[in-house]
């Protein structure tokens, strides 16, 4: 059979050009026959071919030991259709008789490849382990004979990410930090403005961070050399934790490789170790959080977005003395929707339950000092403290919050991940956690870069405030050309496609015919049919960036003939767009007078007020002056009152 | 009760002075009582107290309902050390008629603090859904009422760890790169010699790597700003993968935060993909893969470590047809064994099974181009080659393996973890692992600080030359002092001590006394009972060094009374120590001739032979000038044939 198959190949411009992962998917891939059994759909194929076909009906009646049965029965289909798949029992004999090398589509046909490099100076050993039989231990007679053929399975698994559209082709974005936020792509001439980035605040190229990341690199140099138990412990990691701490008014912290890593170590930790734990989950939450919460084994319950009446139903099910957690995001990233943060604290006290907060794309974002959401949920009350990294206010949201968790790798520019707790459930993280006791440290200069941008932020509010006024400038031109732009309160922009291959071609024009990098996000990023481009707009996108950005959204949405937010309107709306009633449910949480707006003072005016020369003056691509600019005090928007100048900042780095 | 034992506490230096999580301890451990029930080792130390010994007669007369009743009988003792357990239904009543403020010792009390802090500016908002009663779900009205107690939970957890004295204390050791192997402790004039770093080669502050990293900061900022897919993909990722495709002869490569996360997203996404998949992992197998195994939910067989004939026990009791991983490092870092990779590629192939190999202590520092031990292994058939990141030869040790693991933050002196394999194995875990997918990329910096490594380790190998010479003296001349050198044939140097605690004083002492910072390795680290001092010289590590800490580990040794060798073997040997033909069957991996060891140049001479001297020209340390140090060709170890001079590397950074 195989034999044949081979020869047929070598003739079958079908079987030549088709992957061998292609065909074992049509080869599996079963459809009902005439005779009452099943057949593949490369039998569909086969039976229209005059060589296959004979072919197949000569081998199906061997096999039968009838010279009379034809192919088109059912029974013989389903024999002959196991050359494609992992064979079963009775085909052991057809196996174990065909001689001649396999071709690749068969299964249990994979061999590595023998073949000794003429380079090869001694011959390969032999080994008499392998040589051993091991007869007492012979499996079951009845069980398949051949190995399992790896190359077909992840040939298969690629073939269905292909098939759904989610299989993901990678841009190559080199982002400068001279010219930000513009990058070059694989050819080092060519520029793109980038739209999607993370680094929302321009701190991975902000010139006191490089400083900070230069001399830390020069004294202690590049790695950590260590886990932190054993030589990667050390006063970057000590200062670092006590900033963050410091940060979200909490006893300590304790950093991580990833938010990714400290999310799903903190939450694998807890669920598995608090006695018959339920871990209460948002049902959008991050992929780190589902991953830890899997893999704590705990009960898990998921509760609609950001719904305190499902949330309470849920919480309000189980006994009270039962170990809960509700894990869930401030800003979940992809929507830009923010959580009821105090009602869920309200809840957790209620039915005992402690809070697991992510502020991944909140912190340094959101709050007089940039903790987070929850610390701008008392702006007024951090904003009057006067220190970078205030201690924690009694009674406030972020206080109420049992675990912080958060990155250094968004708006702090950098990398890695953190939580923010209690002292003894840090250090019970630290004492149980796999995932931060046996990996390296974060490398020293990492941490220096991090703290400095952490304090950085904390001093002062004018690249997030810009930022809001970037974001409130790119949603307001937006929707006035009808683009569908998911309604939300946050500082991401997500514009509704609603399908795969349109939101790949969207993000492919934008990149090609206007130089905007902006990723399409597919699933399962998003659910299927909510596919979207996701702008993040940050304090470097000036006035003619944003108009060209515009201009080129308009051009490809007419290009591709997308639908509009009016159009969603007609049918009913979907995920917020051409919903009544959304906008106004979605006031942004950066207040009108938090920007230093008022009602003689519009958009552009708040924006051209100095905030962009300065943060243009925080750039690595400024020339190199032993003076750190200062925050001039008449110069500061109304919300920052009350704090200190970039004078500690100037301590951290000089 | 409750009540009482506040107000008892108000006025006992015992209670007063002593941590909640002991005062849990001491009630909830348990002894029998006279009268034939249990009482806790609280009520013990109660009894001999004149006021709470009263306070607790009163108070169990009055629940019992019976004045009569003395304290001394046990079934008082049952129900009065409730308060301090997780109430039981019974209890019901009286936690419920309890006034006042319970003590924080008490099950159940756990309260988040309500205090307003003075400066807060508006009063807390009452919540709607905290009020809204639930009455329709109240839980089963026999479950207990209370909320669990978090706080008495992560005290518990630690109170554990400091019992069986596995408890972590960090050391604060800043390693500086211009004193390399020295550091500053957390005084920044105190210099200490580490010892135990896993920076092998001194690659964190080697000159190449650091001006990689520091133009790669100017020019493309600090951080990648994002996911491989949106935005975090560049150059330097293709530049890395690349390079380490190259350097194991793989098809592909894929870069992650860390090799844990390497090991665990690998392991588990196969694990969970495969169909029936079975994972037989080495009983020493690290933390990492241990958990990935785990979280792939596959079926786990663990062989007995290196132990060939058991691994093929296992692998033929399963069917030929089932897909199959064994996984297994090349060098065990806590004892420094070295796995038998080609004997197990022999089983694999006869198995059906792919191999999972982690190379994380290995590369860099074995091999010509220090791909690692399956490298090492065929060491003149790749020495042979001219590119300093070879194609796969076929048939090699190396080219059998299926996935190689690896590290960028030991030898190669950054941070990050990798996998290598083919093209479409590769592909497969970039497509489906969550570990992958949604993380920051690593630094642009780092991952060109990371291939300059490579790409220099990969030119010459002297570095780790001059590592196996500095292991073969130090090991030498401990074991001349009979201090107990775990026998193996790798770069660690394990010396055993058998006792946690004794283990943490000869470090604590080592640092204390002489300047010198080796980490004790405990529980879980290595087996209760195997507790060890874990010594890694690097080239670094000069005479003067050396002799320094074999004088201080045996002054430590003297000390403390720690065993010697003599001793163990006396016992009969244990971990290889003392035991007949140990020392024979660990011969080191890097062979006398690949060392430029003959019998007219012993090891003194070896090492005084010029290596050192280049070694500190490669140091940041170095007043910097325009040329890159090229290798003598007179001065190279014989081992270094056939290789390019340093040039390929000056490419990289200049």
């Amino acid at each position: 059979m195989e034999a044949m198959l081979q020869q047929s190949r070598a003739m079958c411009p079908f079987l030549k050009r088709t992957a061998p992962s292609t065909l074992r998917t049509l080869s599996t891939a079963t459809r009902p026959s005439a005779g009452g059994g099943t057949m593949s759909n490369l039998q569909v194929l086969a039976r229209r071919c005059p060589v296959m076909s004979k072919a197949l009906a000569v081998q199906s009646a061997r096999i039968n030991g009838n010279g009379t049965k034809r192919f088109t029965s059912s029974a013989a289909g389903v024999s002959t259709v196991r050359a494609f798949r992992p064979p079963a029992p009775a085909d052991k004999r057809m196996l174990h008789t065909t001689g001649g090398h396999p071709a690749s589509v068969a299964a249990g046909s994979y061999q590595k490849n023998e073949q000794v490099h003429p380079h090869l100076a001694r011959p390969l050993r032999p080994s008499p382990a392998a040589e051993a039989a091991v007869h007492a231990q012979t499996p079951d007679a009845t069980a398949p004979t051949t190995r399992f053929n790896y190359n077909a399975f992840y040939d298969g698994e690629l073939e269905k990410k292909h098939k759904d559209k989610s299989y993901r082709y990678f841009n190559n974005i080199n982002r400068l930090a001279r010219e930000f936020p513009r990058a070059h792509t694989a050819s080092a001439e060519e520029r793109v403005t980038v739209w999607c980035s993370n680094d929302y605040l321009g701190m991975g190229r902000n010139r006191h961070v490089l400083e900070s990341m230069h001399q830390t690199l020069d004294t202690y140099g590049a790695g950590a050399g260590g886990t932190r138990n054993i030589s990667g412990h050390n006063q970057h990691a000590v200062q670092l934790e006590d900033t963050l701490a410091k940060l979200h008014g909490k006893e300590a912290a304790l950093v991580f490789s990833s938010c990714f890593v400290a999310n799903d170590a903190t939450l694998a930790t807890l669920g598995s170790k608090l006695p018959d734990c339920v871990i209460l989950s948002d049902s959008l939450n991050h992929a780190s959080m589902i991953q830890g919460i899997r893999h704590s084994q705990a009960k898990k319950m998921v509760f609609k977005h950001n719904d305190l009446s499902d949330l309470e139903t849920k919480l309000a099910s189980l006994p009270l003395h039962v170990p809960k957690i509700i894990a869930f995001e401030s800003v979940y990233s992809m929507c830009g929707s923010i959580a009821p943060i105090e009602k869920i604290c309200d809840l957790a006290e209620k039915y005992g339950a402690i809070t697991f907060l992510d502020e991944v794309h909140a912190v340094g974002m959101y709050g007089p000092h940039g903790a987070g959401v929850a610390e701008h949920l008392d702006y007024d009350v951090y904003a009057s403290q006067d220190s970078a990294t205030p201690k924690s206010t009694k009674g406030t949201v972020m206080d109420r919050i049992d675990i912080i968790t958060g990155t250094l790798g968004k708006a702090y520019g950098c990398v890695g991940g953190y939580i923010a707790a209690s002292a003894n459930m840090v250090d019970t993280i630290r004492s149980l956690a796999p995932g931060f006791i046996f990996t390296t440290s974060l490398p020293p200069a990492t941490m220096a870069g991090a703290d400095t941008a952490i304090q950085y932020q904390a001093q002062q509010p004018r690249d997030r405030v810009l930022q809001q006024l970037h974001t409130r400038a790119v949603k307001s031109s937006l929707k006035e050309l009808d683009i569908p732009v998911i309604p939300n309160p946050s500082h991401i922009v997500p514009l509704l496609v609603g399908d795969a291959e349109v939101a790949k071609k969207a993000s492919d024009k934008l990149l090609e015919e206007h130089g905007i990098y902006v990723q399409a996000i597919n699933y399962p990023t998003v659910p299927r049919g909510e596919e979207r481009l996701r702008i993040t707009p940050t304090p470097g996108h000036t006035k003619e960036l944003r108009e060209h950005l515009v201009q080129a959204v308009q051009a490809v949405w007419n290009d591709l003939g997308i639908k509009r937010a009016s159009d969603w309107k007609s049918l009913g709306g979907f995920v917020g767009v051409g919903v009544e009633g959304a906008e106004d449910a979605n006031q942004p949480i950066w207040e009108d007078a938090q920007l230093g707006l008022t009602s003689t003072e519009p958009l552009e005016g708040a924006i051209a007020r100095e905030l962009e020369a300065e943060f243009v003056a925080s750039q690595v691509s400024t020339p190199a002056s032993t003076a750190i600019p200062q925050m001039k005090t008449g110069g500061t928007p109304r919300s920052a009152r009350g704090y200190s100048t970039l004078a500690s900042t100037v301590g951290v780095v000089a």
